[in-house]
């Protein structure tokens, strides 16, 4: 049965490392909230599920799989589930633990790049709190983003230089993959500085970036341009 | 062979979420931050850990745990890892990842909670960022406490009303405790006002306070109290 992804119909966001995860692995899923509403998808059948009172598992927000019987939302909580049966984790526990770790310091960086634009509260828009999100872009353009990356350089270049774990391509890889899509797509100005600075990660985007199956997904209608509803949005007064 | 705990030795922070699964457990653990320099323990210690660059799956910051030579970092990974070898984690691998899925929300909590004092800057003191912490401050207690504790509130209920999962103590019902009595320190009035809202999160809370094992912690040196350098803080202007 095809697993079916729950996530914002109009927006990379969190949703797309689990898509990205999906895809390298040529897994069957459907991306129920992009589906049509006549054939009981579409963002209805999203918010249903998000808000039936019935649930007794419900997720707090959007990412979140159905798998069968299993849902599982938070992303990470996601591809730790995914990870294995797409051949995408290594094997052993100790591996499987690191994999997840990394994971979870790429997630504390996409919400400390989410908190850029919106630094006081995610109910108020962009507009109504740009002088706070300039202050803390500029510290994540000066001390976060090098700081980040150069703990994945390390991690990198500690493991051989071309994959976070092991000698294959994990879901950890294809999630800094994005990241840095992201980051550069944002901070455009500030990400080349830093990935000049660390050529290791910025080896593994370019060499993700190439794999068959996320080339092809990356030219197909299935990737949704970065936009600024997502998380990485380009506001150049954000990246002075 | 003892575990050991790997955080800054004044204050609970995210370590002491790991803290609490182990003392109620009664595993044998040495907090190795807190011990002394002549047994080769401290903070030099950690530090000589996390900035060894020979180190090869070094943690990006606090908290770490070392089992023997898995070493092991981000706050959930490591309960990950200890909840089945603790006795406080179900059975079967759907029942582990909800439980997970909950410790990563709980980790969201806590991220903001800390953003409430620092909404700007990790690298600045909050002297430096207190109009944007009090902005921050009121959408984090007018929104984000009553949302998240109605979602506790209702996994809770649809699991009897006394545990998160299933029908014993796991971890995250420990971290849930201790998610609620940081903001019971931090925000007294607004989570006064939420807990009224949310019955089962409040039981929850005396209940887990009153194990023999978390009284008993609670009452000794071991448990640090809360200050102005942890992630929950009492500032009055930001509990108006």
């Amino acid at each position: 049965m095809a697993y079916e992804l729950y996530y914002w119909p109009a927006i990379q966001g969190r949703g797309e490392f689990v898509r990205l995860a999906l895809e390298e692995a040529g897994a069957d899923y459907v991306d129920i909230a992009r589906g049509r509403e006549e054939d009981g998808q579409g963002l209805g059948a999203m918010t249903a599920l998000l808000e039936d009172p019935s649930i007794v598992r419900p997720s707090y927000a959007p990412p979140f799989l159905r798998d069968g019987d299993v849902v599982i939302g938070q992303t990470a909580a996601i591809l730790l589930y995914l990870g294995p049966r797409l051949g995408l984790a290594p094997s052993g526990e100790a591996d499987r633990i690191w994999t997840h770790q990394i994971q979870l310091t790429i997630a504390d960086v996409v919400a400390e790049a989410h908190d850029t634009h919106h630094p006081i509260a995610v109910s108020l828009p962009y507009e109504e709190q740009k002088p706070e999100a300039a202050r803390r872009a500029g510290d994540f353009r000066a001390n976060r983003i090098p700081e980040y990356l150069a703990w994945f350089e390390h991690v990198l270049t500690r493991n051989g230089g071309t994959h976070l774990v092991g000698s294959a391509v994990t879901y950890a890889d294809l999630s800094l993959f994005q990241l840095i899509d992201g980051l550069l797509y944002a901070f455009p100005k500030a990400t080349d500085a830093a990935l000049a600075e660390n050529p290791s990660v910025a080896a593994l985007h370019a060499a993700i970036r190439g794999l068959p199956r996320i080339a092809a997904y990356l030219a197909s209608p299935r990737r949704i341009p970065f936009n600024e509803q997502g998380i990485f949005r380009r506001y150049p007064e954000l990246d002075l």
